[in-house]
């Protein structure tokens, strides 16, 4: 069962990827059928997969892979399931996840269970959008005590730069869809984001809290320089 | 002398503009050759015309107009030339203009000369972007008492929405073409600002200080409800 | 009762928003679950907000927070619903909302109710687009008895221009998404409200009529110049 | 000398164009070198081509072609030349050209010498923006007159709804480059002509002077029904 | 009966469009509830208003017109109603619909039912794209006897080029929305036709079957030069 | 029955296109109605045309046309129904289509059901993008014996470089609108094959398997110099 | 001296690629120092590698480079050099490089200069713009006769289509930035090739006559199938 | 000296940044006149800061400053002086910068000196581009041994998703704009990266090496978990 990978004819599973990259393979459930997903997990289970995340998947394709013998635990806001789970002891370090507003909470969730499932200590610190900056400054403690720091806003994205003056710390923006008319889907965060004055902040594409999560692990995890 | 304007061919000199909009004829200097100024300008001398903005300009063309009679006071920083100069009286008001960095510096002048020749007081607040939100915050008493704000920010355009969250006055946001990459121009902060997520935020075009500095004139001037 | 904001875990309720803003907070539906918007409003009648605007709900979850025993007057031209209403008094000033054709009226009612809720006296002038000129004409009188002047138009949103051209008042231009194939959504309309050639106009967002509504109601009732 | 075309290897001059077009060959010269643009009138003069058009060349290019033998007249304001002109006869027709703005003078050049060149009657109706109206509406006797309208605006591209309002015969919009900041090299004007809520507007591409005034040509010099 | 216009609240119907600009007030279905539409075509019936043009209704619409007494022939291809027919005499002219393929059929029958029921002589070209040239130049006598050609096409809008080059009257060019990915919603087309190398050749917006049938009847009609 | 083509009226059915396009006539369906599609078919069904391939239709159009008398092999993932299919011989040739990952299967097989129905071999390799490159390296030598080879992929679309630097033969790659935020309907992956920093590749509409599929066949079958 | 590759710290120059690719490394000169070009070519020299093609170069930089001890070719108007030259034999094959206009000279000629050096066949056909059919369809035989073609065309980009109809063998088209206005650098061209309705087009980048000069070898060097 | 910042009108220096933010102040210089940076390091030589990087300047920028009393070592690769040097000890940690291109360099060495004036350990690794998978291959141990890569690249940045499949540890994405035609000033780099489907990856503006440099010094010298 060590073997670099299983072909299933439309997909091929990669079980090195934990060995080389740290994390398991991730199902992105976007765009794949519930049968592809269920074949894919099916596959995972016989290899002795452990914490499967599956992204972007409605409560109903959770239910059907249930259903079909799936284990499966089902984060609605986040709308990912997590299937095979196995404690991954205590949480470690601390990943700050802030907020402009109650509107973009599905893709600080995505975040957030990601950082969780792979083990990681996650603070919420929601809506402390700019146009209010003294709930955000009454906040600085915990911000400046985080490792990384997760930033998600959509409309102008400015809590980037905001909290990108106040830490020390690496920022992950995330632009979120939220908002209309020239947002245009994200690109007026995104373009914010990508401007940012501040230093320490790089960017993952609009609605990506899956791939901050990746990466907030990644550097919360960091081993002290020897 | 009070026909409604005066045909040159290339150019229809309006006279009824001060008295139907608050100002009188502007000239717009960048993309017209200096002897169309020039032109214009002897035209508006016959009519008696009094500080006459002369935007765009190049220190080059102020001169070229200066030796060939114009009375012209020519102000490098901001490219604005002011002709036929007269005593507007005590400067009234408050107005302030808020930058986010030096590099700002050309349309904040624009702005703030219009407003000023128009015969208003003007606050310079210049390099106070969020990066550096100590700052800002350390100036808040000066912006709590503008009648206006004109804010003038390129790269991510962050300054409006905190600005904005800060204070209860109207606020022209003015996006500048200042930074590189993805700021394509400008665009970065003009979608920014147009996506504020704070109220009271309006937006005028890239780069244009002269039009932010009308619009504060008229706003600064308002006369109280009767 | 005087804490700085109320913390819902999804939510931080801003209860100095007010002083610091002149306006309370406001709830912007469009993105926010009905639970979510019901316990914002719950909570904020435990602080006796009074006059709370909700903004871009639909008659159904207008019912809803009716039915969950928030007091609530539904607009459904607005699709605003204003919870917690008490009288603001006789309304005050001159508010002109002018549009250029029917199919903007949603986004001018956004405007107007938002402005009457907090106070202002509204006029509407609405379908009087450029392509019959003489219907704007015949209404020259009533644009230059306004304080502030909001202009709903979208397609090539010409009206913000020509108006520009008539009157000495602020100009606060909305662009609409009406429209269709090179309107891009509402990107025509708000490049040709940014390049107006009129001066005293400046833009909000694509469809914000609430914002121009609580920008209105500040210069509506600028104090005069002492 | 009734060859379908001459071959220089570089171009192809296609004789047959006058028949099936109307009008004969035309040079765009704006990216060829003088040498090629030079090479293509000779070839034209041996088949004794008359009022040939180059356009996009600048006074040097205009002498270089006069000092190796082509007769040409230049005009500086439209950067087109004419060479072996011929009488056309009486201007024919009535084509009005009017523009928003000063700045807009090298392509409404462009328009009118390419329709006189053609033989057709031009009046040239310049700087009537509509920011004063009434120096629009002093003249809508002029507009009312013509037989087709090319109207030429940069910036927010307003004057080609409004003149669509006044007029009955056909409108060539064309949207120019002028501008700055979210004009975005002409896209502003060019959608909001697209966009124009007035009939009978069609629009040509950004400063195309030269194909405004072919397409007016045909159109004044339409026969009757019969 | 001879105001100037009626005015509904939301819609002000004008009255005076017919003598201004040779065809009546239109409405533009598009955006409007059908309950606008019947308030509006019931003024105008109480004006005595003939061949009244409904356009982007569904069969739904028109029923419901019909059934609340509205006179209305429905062209479910077109998806135009027309309100009051009356006979505008033997079709006049010669206009030449010519479109790509068949998926723009909506497009270019908005464009002939708007032209036929302005009283021109329509003769409809369908599907000669430039991939299967021998189709389209089979047709040429069609094109060359044409007064006005109204070209319609989607994807990348070569037809428009290629007819451009093949006749010597005005062509209007109405790019489509048809297609998937790289054509961006008719960017493709649109574009493409602005940019054509033939001369004579101007453009709508995207899938503006209406307004090219409007600029076609008014060039049809042209009067002969006296 | 040899004419050129057949004329519906809403369709000219191009005869000769095999004669000069090595394929025969092919129907997109994706914007014609079910009607249309079953007359095209009708017409073509007396001229006894094989192996028509009817792209971007659904199951329910497929049986539609079945319970109309057409002969049809639908295959539902590539959305191809393939009517009145003819042997084309033993499969010719090898096509390898190579995609990114699991999402762009349908694209994917559009493109392998066209290249089969021509009469090519074709291998598939799914699931090899470059975020797990021992996948793709695995399969060296499946590519580098490929005559020409179409790469699928979405999102970044790296895939089509980094095989472009292995491999000799040409390239077609088809970006795909699979993705999110960002990827802006195709846009990323199309720009970035675009700028393919390797030589050899060429690029196809966003999700156009079927013109991948016709350009292969026709490499595919190239005749060797003589 | 059979290393894979050599490095030079600024540049890996790879020595496998011509084995693995079957064309040796090319310098793309566009954004390197010619100081970095010759310190390539000097390594390429003592590798003792041929026919070496260095794309956009100015005369400059190539007497640069022969002055420094390379024997180099220049192409002026392909701007490319060809350093190190050997015969490649009889050219082979038959690769019709055609273009609309004699703008777009400098793309093809960079297409047939990479072409000719990698040992093919090249006819031009140039200026054969679909603004005049005839002289396209003068030339069909040269068309058919064509192994591969290349279609160079600014502005509409429409000649890919026209030539895409008329023949059956794999066509490369390349957009160029050649136009103004609305062609927004080469957009318009690249969308309308990418969208054509021909089968058989593939696209590569705008003015990229390079990499279609490499494909077209690829593509006419194909062996015939056993 | 221990103030938060001095006000020199046209800036005000954070004199409190390095405490909160781990670095001191920097000094973009790309859009500043040589004057306002020299009067920036006069007042920060007073503070007596240390290693202050002063970006995007030329050598005759550097010089100027030089000649007026600023000891300053300038990187002209880089375009970056780094004034009142002093050291940092030894570097500590391992940074990776790989390109893509030998034209990406400029870009490169802006994050290689911004990260080892930070006092980090940087590791140069060019010309690793995608079209010549061996050359990076070669190298994986390097990439592995990395606690954070800059991965630098133009065109269609497909090197940061290959090398983000190799590793796991954070990587840092700079698009770069060297390119030409669809890379549209290096906006397919960014969407490319922004898509990237390997997991870990994250974006700072284009061509911003300083912002890279800045970042990964923050997570090169990451405390390991307590």
């Amino acid at each position: 069962m060590n073997e670099a990978y299983s072909d299933l004819g439309y997909a091929k599973i990669d079980y090195q990827r934990k060995e080389r990259q740290g994390i398991g393979e991730v199902i992105y459930g976007g765009s794949k059928t519930r049968e592809q997903v269920l074949g894919i997990l099916k596959n995972m289970q016989e290899h002795d997969s452990k914490n499967v995340l599956v992204t972007r998947i409605s409560q109903d394709v959770a239910d059907f892979l249930f259903n079909n013998g799936i284990e499966i635990n089902y984060y609605p806001e986040a709308k990912i399931g997590v299937a095979f789970s196995e404690s991954t002891g205590i949480p470690v370090g601390n990943i700050v996840v802030a907020s402009a507003g109650t509107s973009d909470l599905a893709v600080c969730e995505e975040a957030c269970v990601t950082a969780e499932t792979l083990g990681n200590n996650v603070v919420r610190l929601y809506d402390v959008g700019v146009a209010g900056l003294h709930r955000l400054l009454s906040k600085v403690d915990i911000l400046r005590e985080a490792r990384v720091i997760i930033v998600v806003a959509g409309m102008e994205g400015a809590l980037a730069s905001v909290i990108g003056g106040l830490v020390s710390c690496p920022i992950i923006a995330v632009p979120t869809s939220v908002g209309y008319g020239a947002n245009f889907g994200g690109l007026s965060a995104l373009l914010s984001m990508l401007n940012s004055c501040a230093a320490g902040v790089s960017v993952v594409n609009i609605d990506n809290g899956f791939g901050a999560g990746v990466l907030a692990d990644r550097i919360n995890k960091m081993k002290g320089l020897s």
